[in-house]
């Protein structure tokens, strides 16, 4: 039986991923009148006096909603609300599994700016945060940066945000392993969608200065036609010397290449030009940019995939969890700049010397240390 | 200790009375590969093709949400949507431990009629139900038949018709411990909000004839000022004399009061105007209309309350578990007044002849069979 198989069969026995089960035992008339009426009217009375005390008393302490509109599901596209629910529960499973964080799936049955930013802010009262999950670029970018403003509780686009931390986590590791200097590494990241966008954004925040991002119409510059107003905002501060070219321009001589775009368009020739100790992060899936025994050939030295089956898997399980363990605990209104710098920081720190090589230069998605680090990192960056 | 100062600390340990967890194992790169990336592709593509597949694949089948803007909280009024949360964990609490019900509070941070009914159907797509809570009339009834018509999946108030079920089950064992015949009986239903209406209407379904309503303001009637627009329809169908006059002048020869009001309005003098044989269901909580050995005294033959301390326990907790258990199982498309009658008829059939008389009319709360015995109502009455 193949693995899709397998997990269609799965899926049917499971029926449903997730399931809401009680803490309080409800066993006889003594039990119903503590956890429901009269006595649930206590909790209530304080919260409705102090609004703080909802993180006392209710699931709000350590919940989050997992909200998607089914706009851009993972290597499916636009499947809609209904189609997404089984990677939204997934995640919401991965959120527990991993970090211990209560999550719930909100599919949206809408696919509206407006309507999405007004529903995740009327249902936000029950929700310790709010991770947006697999909407499509640039609707993610305002949903996000709405959301921030309107609510007091941490929103967190997981993939923008996520993939751009571990990805920054896998560079540090391997600049470390090259000797390659952020300062003087020229960067290529094609793809200039949420991914793409926001591992640029943090590795300009990190301190890399010379970063080109390349989409299927090549090289992103200023002026260009057909830029969204957030790939406006990126070519002032990516491509400063105004190059112009194709996909292939743009990586020769390039120290690091990230790639969030489509299998198979880098060729070995186009890893060939790059610098010496060339770093690529192919991360279509499941095939992708380029082969990792192709780019070895033309003589890169670090390659990380999406795959678990390679070397070096550039996997956000090792980010997403602690990210909102953290932001939970210590009770953060926001995830801010800071703390994804910190994250990644802290998600390379867990590759130690007598580990790190050019094929370990991240910690498995399964190292039991990597929630708990990544949490400290964020409760260490609180802002109170 | 009082039972408020131990639920106080209870909640506190709690912490948040609902956790979720997770149906599938992860502990393995081959258990992510099924219940995650790439393995849960192949459900998401089945729903995309079928929608009716999410009943198969995801959590829709078997969970619903429990929605309230917290303006109309259990004697507590219009506390708003975070200081209502431990009420609607309670309640997803109850549907789990009495119906093996999947169920999460969804408090919205607005109670504008328009904005409630569009944030509900935007979530949806992730539950297989819609349970409305301690929403304030007449909001609640615009927002659920408008609800209700926007919907595939069953919508169901419960203040109004899980009150109304339970009150019907009630009557239908006073009238044969009392050998009272619907079409005879005097009813006065005092308190014309949500629940009240809802009594009315399905007495009416049942069969009663005589109907009058009641309010602050006296007896109901056609023509009468500060009428809410679904009070103007309920005097349509009741007190078909068009009778003037006070709570006191309804009840005077009335076979059946059924209060849904305020403590101690109910005098016993009141009750002693009665008809012989008199039913009463004073369901004020925590102190009732009429306390039940007072109206004893008064020569009534039952009442019941809504207190666990005093017998006739009236408690809707033996219907909605059921309700929605059934209609999950069923795939009822609504809860229609057919299933109101047959779960009503179901539950007062569990109060067989050998334990039916004036202090036994309703089964206990804890009673095993009635979730399964109400959800089969339900099931036996699903129009396909």
């Amino acid at each position: 039986m193949t693995t899709n198989e397998k997990a269609l069969l799965l899926h049917e026995k499971w029926n449903g991923k997730l399931e809401t089960i009680s803490k309080a035992e409800v066993k006889s008339r003594e039990d119903l009148a503590l956890a429901y009426t009269p006595g649930v009217a206590e909790p209530c009375k304080v919260i409705a006096a102090e609004p703080e005390a909802a993180y006392k008393y209710t699931i709000k302490s350590n919940t989050i909603a997992v909200v998607s509109d089914g706009s851009a599901v993972l290597g499916l596209g636009n499947i809609g609300p209904l189609a997404a629910m089984p990677v939204m529960e997934g995640k919401a499973v991965l959120f527990k599994e991993f970090g211990g964080v209560n999550a719930f799936p909100i599919c949206l049955d809408t696919q509206d700016t407006e309507e999405i930013i007004k529903t995740v802010v009327n249902i936000a009262p029950a929700f310790g945060g709010i991770n947006l999950e697999d909407i499509s670029a640039p609707r993610c970018f305002e949903i996000e940066e709405r959301l921030k403003e309107l609510l007091p509780i941490p929103v967190f686009h997981d993939d923008q945000h996520g993939t751009a931390i571990v990805v920054l986590a896998g560079i540090i590791n391997a600049l470390k392993v090259t000797g390659k200097k952020k300062e003087d590494c020229r960067v290529v990241v094609n793809g200039a969608g949420s991914a793409g966008i926001a591992i640029t954004k943090l590795l300009l925040t990190y301190g890399f200065l010379h970063i080109t991002m390349c989409d299927r119409a090549g090289i992103l510059k200023k002026g260009m036609d057909g830029l969204n107003w957030m790939q406006e905002k990126m070519v002032e501060v990516t491509n400063l010397e105004g190059a112009d070219g194709s996909l292939a321009d743009a990586m020769k001589g390039a120290d690091i290449f990230v790639g969030v775009s489509a299998p198979g368009i880098v060729t070995k020739e186009m890893a060939a030009s790059m610098n010496t100790d060339a770093i690529l992060f192919a991360m279509a899936n499941p095939v992708p940019e380029i082969m990792p025994d192709v780019a070895k050939e033309a003589g890169a030295k670090i390659i990380g995939t999406g795959r678990s089956d390679f070397p070096n898997q550039v996997n956000n399980v090792v980010v997403f969890p602690g990210i909102f363990k953290g932001a939970l605990e210590g009770r953060a209104a926001a995830i801010t700049e800071e703390m994804k710098l910190a994250a990644a920081t802290a998600i390379a720190g867990l590759v130690d010397e007598t580990i790190l090589d050019e094929n370990h230069i991240l910690p498995e998605a399964f190292d039991p240390r990597v929630a708990d680090v990544v949490s400290r990192a964020v409760k260490d960056h609180i802002q109170k």
